[in-house]
């Protein structure tokens, strides 16, 4: 369809559909353009041979610039659509084929991994938080107060300024050699925890250090045996992978060793055995023994989870379980992201022996290894001293409000019963009365603007008795009484 | 044994091991003398019930501070091995067991997943680096030559200064909202890719992305479709999952659509379109429509690894694939690794929308997300424009590069042949002469300090026709010259 209209000709391609631009987008004007022609070219809209209007034309119908009409079309022909024969104009390429007629993508096929994976993430406990928080009693993410973010900023710097020829040379899937180093010297000294810088794997948090292990060590059908309550949250990572989950009971001292079982099933038993999370408390020595004498003895693996050593008040940690392990069997895990900054995202295990070649091996080949620039600035952090004295500001800070709370339950809330003397962590586990409902008193406090955690979520039989975790580490010293008040208040008016 | 000696009363008792301490040792005295009591108690040298030399004298017996012995025995007492008695002394607890007799840890019993990534590290190719390079025509590795690191620093201590409220806020498993949103504007743009900001995910390099990839789609024995020379690099993660590879051949125009089986065993299909790895050349668009056609008739997934969409040095790049998938079966992969620095390792997938649920999921599971901090720098850095400042730099460089290295290989290397004309990437692939030894050639090479890469590790095929990669990422373009005479010397030598 020709129309001539005065001094501006528009030359229309009589197949062509309207173009539309719309400037208030962010993409580009000329992208937009040649989207839209490759579109009709594909469907066949416009067919190989046809001319496209010359591009004074087009920019004038549009109302755009020329040159953008010809960036278009520059696109177009780098991509294939069109040839731009100089003096003649600009056609429409030869195109054998059009895109196919199926209308449907055809259904997704999962792995079993995959389904177990979306299960899970339907099945994942997501716990309501008020819109409006008065008292925060919530845990697991600290905001590090007073962490000394200019030395951070100074450490990280270091390592921006040249190129990362340092970064490469002592980087690997391990990750930094001085960090390892560091760790190393760390633990040994804090832990107990005897090992070579080598055993050390840094890794992008626990998790990545669970799935790792789960997937050198777990087939479907593999049984684990994991604490009730615990750290339920890494078990479902397992039960993706198709373990069997046996839950073996906690006692006010962590894990009840004498429900072990006699069998050889269990692959692997998960323990936070310096303090048992989220009950509280230490596995004594008798227990320690028992526990890696029955693992020894059946071939099992330990992961011990070494969360929140470096949050005891009380005086140094109870070592490690790994410090007496001498079966090689003892897999210890320790984190940064408690007690720096969770956007950090980075923890370490430390490996028997004979699981270091496997687990290098798996994490070179999922991620290449950490980023190392972090690795780097935290191993100036620990090594300089900073990490030592951040770490007693915490413990001071911490011990200050687990007392006040502690405090706090004993008078104000006498109804909550069997929490944790031992003075750790980041919060405090309680028992209510017998028959009274959990959900409820936690639905309760979120409207009353009270931020809890519910107990049952943690414990793997379906109807625990009622408890649930008030944390210390979102909310300061002098609101903790009044905060406890409240709940008691709440409690109250429960039958 | 009692030794009575004058002021200086040793007591020893009689089982006590001597104790040994060494200073030299990074790990405190305290925790040598704690470590070696605990093993003798724990070894059953030390009986329940037996008394610890007093503290004084110990110390004296070993050289050491009084305060150095009481902090052992209060980590022993904590740990459970010793109950002080004030005013009579410190003795070894009641301890029902010893550590078992169990000689040998038990045979490592890995899943099949682990056992491959160990035949994987066995069989990884290692490209040997000289010790001391000459000419450096390795690649892979950028070294950003005039990065903006104050920029960077600057970026990066904005989101240090704070709590991580805002980086809590806007993360999650998916990534910094932000940074996401981003990344579809600047995809649209410059890539003519269509998606939301939903459809984007962050992860810790393409590495990971292929590595989720395979766990939600590939089992064992499921058909993967690979261009043959390609990325064998993320091929292996995929065999480690069972797949098994299908090499398909390569023209200089991309993957040869024409040799696309007819079969619909395989599941996924791994292209490089834009500029294929490692031979270089753009898939054209009947090729690209054809693929496309292909997948949705049978099935099949395509994962686009757009890994330099950066570095087309002739213009801007051709449009990518995913635009023009009408049937969702485009998977996206992009990197900021090649462009920034490496040690950032972080890259985005952008999904088809049904595989958005699972890949969260899975990215959740196994590691919460990747860290926040340096998704909000790259965030900034690029909305503030910086990035593509950044990528116009090091395009001008590079194609300075390629452009010397291309003529220097035609007048000094006439024996090469078969290089891509297209102007984009960090390295040259070139045919060596039929019948000449590849591995002796860089063998050589690297003698007389010439770093090159041998071409048969990209290959399927056992026996490819020999060929090399020179890369000019490393290289500053001064030098390439007189590197590729020096580079056609030594082929000279070979017959």
């Amino acid at each position: 369809m020709r129309r001539v209209a005065g001094a501006h000709r528009i030359d229309y391609n009589h197949a062509m559909h309207p173009l539309s631009v719309d400037r208030d987008l962010e993409l580009p004007l000329s992208r937009q353009v040649a989207d839209q022609l490759s579109r009709q070219i594909r469907d066949g809209a416009l067919q190989p041979g046809e001319r496209l209007p010359p591009s004074r034309n087009l920019a004038q119908s549009l109302g755009i610039g020329r040159i953008t009409v010809m960036a278009a079309y520059k696109q177009l022909q780098t991509d294939g659509y069109v040839v731009t024969r100089v003096g003649a104009g600009t056609f429409v390429a030869e195109l054998p084929i059009t895109t196919t007629d199926v209308a449907t993508a055809s259904p997704l096929a999962l792995t079993t991994w995959g389904e177990q994976a979306v299960a899970a993430e339907r099945d994942h406990f997501r716990p309501k938080i008020p819109a409006h928080i008065e008292y925060d009693f919530g845990f697991g993410r600290t905001f590090p107060h007073a962490f000394p973010y200019d030395i951070w900023r100074k450490l990280l710097g270091r390592y921006l300024s040249t190129d990362d020829t340092l970064l490469s040379r002592y980087g690997s899937a391990a990750g930094f050699t001085p960090l390892r180093e560091a760790i190393a010297a760390m633990v040994a000294r804090r832990r107990g925890v005897h090992c070579t810088p080598d055993q050390i794997v840094i890794v992008n948090g626990v998790q990545q250090a669970i799935d790792v292990i789960a997937r050198l060590l777990i087939a479907p059908g593999d049984e684990v045996l994991v604490e009730s309550p615990g750290y339920t949250e890494a078990y479902e990572l397992l039960t993706v992978y198709g373990a069997r989950l046996r839950p073996i009971p906690v006692t006010t001292q962590g894990i009840d060793v004498t429900a072990l079982p006699q069998d050889d099933a269990a692959q692997l038993v998960f323990v936070t055995p310096t303090n048992q999370f989220p009950r509280g408390g230490t596995l004594p020595l008798p227990g320690k023994l028992r526990l890696l004498n029955w693992a020894a003895a059946h071939g099992a693996f330990i992961l011990e989870d070494d969360y929140d050593s470096e949050l005891h008040y009380g005086g140094d940690p109870p070592t490690a379980l790994q410090a007496l392990d001498q079966h090689d069997c003892v897999i210890y895990l320790g984190t940064f992201s408690k007690v720096l900054f969770p956007a950090l995202r980075l923890a370490y295990v430390i490996l028997p022996q004979r699981l270091v070649p496997p687990f290098l091996a798996a994490k070179r080949l999922i991620d290449r290894g950490s980023p190392t620039l972090t690795q780097a600035a935290i191993a100036d952090f620990i090594v300089e001293g900073h990490f030592e004295l951040h770490m007693r500001r915490l413990r001071r800070t911490y011990r200050a409000r687990r007392s006040a709370l502690v405090q706090a339950l004993q008078q104000l809330t006498p109804s909550l019963t069997d929490y944790a003397q031992l003075e750790a962590g980041l919060h405090v586990m309680a028992r209510l009365p017998d028959g009274m409902d959990e959900a409820r008193l936690v639905q309760l406090s979120a409207e009353n603007h009270i931020h809890i955690m519910p107990g049952a979520p943690y414990h793997l039989e379906p109807q625990p008795p009622p408890s649930v975790l008030l944390g210390f580490s979102n909310i300061g010293v002098e609101r903790i009484e009044a905060g406890v008040r409240e709940f008691g208040r709440i409690i109250g008016t429960l039958p």
